[in-house]
């Protein structure tokens, strides 16, 4: 049996076996997982994210390992954001039966791979017949210590906003690839990173944590887009929240980018999403690896500079 | 907005209000869910299992409130499997635009009842669209105490096999549904149970638990079929399992189900599978709900009364 092999040709055992071998676990086989036992006062963090062939993915533009990096990429961002560290991922797959097993295979090498990078495991899963190709991951994260998590309703009037990681990158790829595909003309290639930043976006991991640990209150990453998620903040914490235009204005890629296809850059970084930037409130410096982009406030809503931001509408699934 | 109204008219933060209205959680609504603390020496157990419309379910056969009750049942089955008491679902769902909202809503309804019967709670989730429905579930729990999870391996020579639930009454309602749809005609309506039983399958909560309090060992539930699953359990703990035929024979609805159809019933009880039947095996007497269907003996392999059983290949994904 090769991985050009469909997964009909294959069989379900056979194309588990791969998952397996691409992504071992010694938690992983039985009716469950159990994990290892957390350390004591601590608590489980979990959350899910569906990425939908077409909607969230296209074969043309990324590899089946870019696709499992980012579907873990989305889940431990989301771990992070609470303050908490990703231990562990489960995997639920729906495919076409004239999949190829090598797709499944590069989609678990890819979970593996970003796995590794927080000491987590792929721990369990499921695999099943469907006319889409469906990618469900649930990440576990544990949450140590007597801190509170870092909630989108922890932030208070006085404190900074502070950002790790590029914010607009994954939708300026994204407008690329509607425009060129992965054929980027050659003159163009300086901005093969905002693609990179769409098809396998990356974040240090850890700062979720080190952000809890220096005295952050409230953390959210930017999935919907920058205006929608810090609102959703200021909404849920009842506070305003002002972003500073010069910490978050396009650098040159975005720039470049935007007039190459005639597009304001400032509508991928307010509202463009998917980056899954850490951005928090702390009362105290920026941690290690972030940096200001914004004032918590007395009152309600978000501004740019004060004023109402460009453009605010972010990504709806219907 | 009327939940006769679709996912597209609605809006995605309409559909998540009816979903978060339908199964409250205090846990929900975060970037990620952070658990109640554990009791102390516990551990966290994980699994996942995806539902796809015309595969796992039909909107002609079954409720959305059935539908969501039975994604519970699937995974919580299999966090008893292992001795642990179910705390926590996740639930993301891909689901075409046209989809009304009350059909959304009806699973939210059947997770929160059945949930409910476990003291757990939908505590998190995800929303996109889709071609096809798609229903993942992602049920956490908790295995406390120091005794040892019960695994697939942890079958041993001189031990009995234990069951609690029926066996084979998934496979006959699924064949019922199949030549009758849900018109069963009214001198058959006895059968109805078999019927029930596919649709919105039932486990006396708290019996894993049970099971592993009272001396279990090895444990699992009857979803691939009896024999292929019990055959996994004496592969894995590298014994030999009989199975009494007089313990696990079909019982009249069985046998009265065979003949309507012209099946041997036979084949419900050893390949059906998704009764989700607990199947444990003990050095004790059967714990309370559980009752004797066979014995385990030094050796490998499976048999019915020590023969090669009638049936044995069970579902397969691919």
């Amino acid at each position: 049996m090769h991985l050009s092999h469909t997964l009909g040709q294959a069989g379900e055992q056979h194309v588990i076996g791969e998952i397996v071998a691409a992504a071992p676990s010694a938690l992983n086989g039985d009716d469950a997982a159990v994990m290892f036992p957390d350390p004591p006062n601590s608590r489980t963090v979990a959350c899910t994210d569906m990425m939908v062939e077409g909607r969230h993915f296209r074969r043309d533009w990324s590899t089946p390992m870019e696709v499992g990096q980012k579907a873990i990429l989305r889940n431990f961002a989301d771990i992070e954001a609470m303050g908490a560290r990703p231990t562990a991922a489960l995997l639920a797959i729906a495919a076409p039966t004239e999949t190829h097993v090598s797709f499944v295979r590069g989609i678990a090498e890819g979970i593996a791979q970003r796995c590794a990078l927080y000491n987590a495991e792929l721990v369990g899963g499921d695999l099943t017949r469907g006319s889409q190709l469906v990618i469900t991951v649930t990440a576990i994260g544990t949450l140590g210590g007597s801190q509170p998590p870092l909630t989108l309703g922890g932030a208070r009037a006085g404190q900074k906003l502070v950002s790790h990681g590029k914010i607009g990158y994954s939708a300026a790829g994204l407008a690329l690839l509607q425009e060129y595909g992965r054929d980027l003309p050659p003159e163009l290639s300086e901005l093969w990173p905002l693609i990179d930043a769409h098809c396998n976006p990356s974040l240090k991991p850890g700062r979720g944590v080190i952000a809890r640990a220096t005295g952050a209150t409230a953390m959210t990453d930017n999935s919907d887009g920058l205006v929608p998620d810090i609102a959703g903040v200021a909404k849920r914490s009842n506070v305003h929240i002002d972003l500073h235009s010069t910490a978050i204005a396009p650098d040159a890629l975005l720039t470049e980018a935007g007039v190459v296809l005639g597009v304001d850059p400032w509508e991928w970084v307010l509202t463009g999403g998917e980056d899954h930037t850490l951005v928090a409130t702390t009362n105290k410096e920026a941690p290690s690896g972030f940096r200001v982009i914004g004032t918590v406030n007395r009152g309600t809503g978000l501004t740019v500079d004060g004023k109402k931001p460009r453009y605010d509408a972010g990504w709806q699934s219907f």
